[in-house]
């Protein structure tokens, strides 16, 4: 398990998002409050956001140190603006290794990419079917060891396999693939996403076995009006929605969430 | 707040103390039980040990992750046998940096410490107090900038400037001295110490103010026989004794405690 | 030894500064060409900039890394633009510990400060009395243990106590000082300074004993027009000016380096 | 290009071995004399030993700092002892990740593997084709992502396919097997091997354009009486052997190297 957090809105510095909510990422990383599994999201953490003027590529900062222990992470939250923000912390499944490569976000040009969840026992299942399936290019370009990237290079071999189609039918369809593999290979497959492109936001709450992880957004709060937040937790008190199991949401430029039942 | 252990009996390896007791100090990292402040100990961890065989300065290991993420402490803990062990994972007070000069145990020459506890508002009372009274070998050897190292150095000015003092005496007024200094500056003083000499374990529970921060002892249980472990958290079910507020345990050789109220 | 860096100019990203030129900072830190002593400058590194719109503290980014390791800045260099940047890779001192609060740049309210050089066994000798001479809140403000944060709590000392003064004075008032308490307790001091209040740059090349360590600048370089470039070795081909040893430059809004000898 | 170590003969100190000789492990990492490629090896180090009395699987010791910066290990060094050890310091191809995963030595029950050398372009060349051709074990149990675990990985598999072979044999193999895949894949092998199963050093200087990276052997010094050294550049002064270019070498219990031209 870990925890994830986005936001789409006018550009805010990443210290109203990170630091100030009572119940913000940074707490949710050593005292969270809906976890399936794990009690703490210390395994490292990782930042994605989109700059607010200029077109393109996002910005990445990762660690593995705990999120409360970085004294970067201070200064970069009062420097950094921008109206595109994906935040991660994790949680490490046993037996992964800690490495720099496996934190998230994930990035694959202009996209963005986080999970929470699992395949349940990965390495024996569905490690390599998935990998077997990807095209030269996106198999190379896994540099770490975790199920999480394995997902992402799925949907990507999916997306870029078909071109025509939208980021989120691709996940829809990555999704069902992986639950075809999970049966076959005989794994259980969980999948709380949050992706972005830079323009949208698209998330999914997901898994093949009841209850998926949490997870929640939040639109127009007065703290941050004509934004949308998706959230793992909510992140303070306020008229958040919570996602229904094995759906998928897109929010855009417009702040209407769209959603769309697996 | 942070968690301690300490054992003295006969060699056994860094693993059966650290990982096999349910309630390990692995565990106490990422979920203790009697925390008075703080919620997790995962802002790095040290374990220290004596040689089995030769008499020699004792060994260290530290590291600034949470001692869950260490991927050479299963090896170590394989490979190293003692008899005299002292084991801490850090909750480290906030804004207190996460230097490896910060991690626990301090040694100096013969000497192993550890620190539970905290001066209060230490920055701005008793650290230049403390540095003031410090002979110029110690003040040099100071090489973080915790509280914990600056009660060490206090023992060490104390012990050496009365070399004919035991480490428990020189221990003893340490603790008084911190009491007139926190009266003179304001502050509180928590200590709950474990430290060695290769010879002997002496701790103690004390603080200005109740409560004293946790601490146990266990002797001769039969997982560990002829054995006295010494404990924040007792690391599993058994005949664990409450260490009094405000005293002073010691053991030796013989394995017997010996108790002194402050 | 270290390498130091620091540009005064029109807002430019970090990556042109760091990553562009042939013989980079990067490049300087495994591949150093005058250094005195030392042979590589891996010992971690830092960056620290002024917000190039906002008139407010100034930004760090820090890490104990080798630079040419960290899989984060070339995000944050992508991303960073400023007219005022120090940039600085470490070559520690024997026995100095690699903590995190022991690279550079350091920051106090709107200076950073960077140093190249040394005090020569700094613990036994100037490490003491120079504590000894600063106001509570400077001594409180350390936060590692490197004779490079003692000269800047030095400078930060006297100027806090001649408001009047300006950073120069007060860096020239400091260096004397140095010379003074060197003289006295039989040690020497070299120091290459860089430091900026956020509208001027001011550095200084001085060494109580010939050589002092190598310093440079550049005015206007057709690659970095209407710009100031001061570094501890040219970082490309051009028209570097040798700044004379023992001597103060500064330079602010107009470009125009002073020099003052001291 | 990366620096190797092993020494097969009574046990010793770690610290004989790492510390004490003039061009030791630790002086190669920052200061290299024989490198085909890259200037340092400060992208990580390792160590790997074998008990000295007990017959289990061997201990490795890993970090990602260079190896003169780790304060834990004159610790280790100190207390470790052993007949059997590999040491290894690492310059990262430019793009590999600094993840722990991918520091060596590598180990495979009781077997510890290190390699110097690369793949050309091993991404878009090997990568895929070597993982294809593993048994599922194997392909499990890659935890990182560079050219040498791959080739250890391959080395296993030839291993374990043909049980009544020699670890010599598979080796053979193995490097055949590479150059085939290069040749196919047009891509080149360099592979300056060094592992061991805890009773034999076996090492290959292999490459499949010349020059291969140097190696030489060392026995019966005076300094190491009764003993053989590997190392890619002499540790002292002494009667070192220039292993020939293509060749593989063992000794074991005797002492006796054993060269085979492949």
């Amino acid at each position: 398990m870990c925890r994830l957090l986005a936001y789409l809105g006018s550009p805010i510095s990443l210290e109203r998002l990170l630091y100030t909510p009572e119940h913000s990422l940074i707490v949710q990383s050593y005292q969270p409050q809906e976890m399936i599994s794990g009690v703490v999201n210390a395994d490292g953490f990782g930042i994605g956001w989109y700059h607010a003027q200029k077109d393109t590529e996002p910005f990445i900062y990762k660690h593995i140190l705990p999120i409360w222990n970085d004294q970067n992470l201070p200064y970069l939250s009062r420097y950094v603006e921008s109206g595109r923000i994906l935040g991660y912390v994790r949680s490490a499944t046993t037996g992964q290794a800690l490495d720099f490569s496996n934190s998230q976000p994930f990035q694959y040009q202009r996209l963005l990419f986080t999970h929470n969840g699992r395949i349940e026992n990965f390495r024996q299942t569905l490690y390599r079917p998935i990998r077997n399936q990807l095209s030269n290019e996106i198999y190379q370009s896994i540099k770490g060891s975790t199920d999480s990237e394995h997902i992402f290079a799925l949907l990507l071999n999916q997306w870029q396999s078909h071109p025509a189609k939208s980021v989120e039918q691709a996940l829809h369809i990555t999704l069902f693939h992986l639950l075809e593999l999970a049966a076959e290979y005989e794994s259980d497959v969980s999948a709380n996403i949050i992706l972005s492109d830079g323009d949208r936001l698209i998330a999914c709450r997901f898994s093949s076995k009841s209850p998926a992880p949490s997870l929640y957004w939040l639109e127009n709060d007065s703290n941050f009006p004509d934004s949308v937040i998706i959230a793992s937790e909510p992140i303070f008190n306020g008229n958040w929605t919570t996602c229904p199991e094995n759906s998928i949401i897109s929010v855009g430029e417009d702040r209407v969430i769209q959603v769309e039942h697996i």
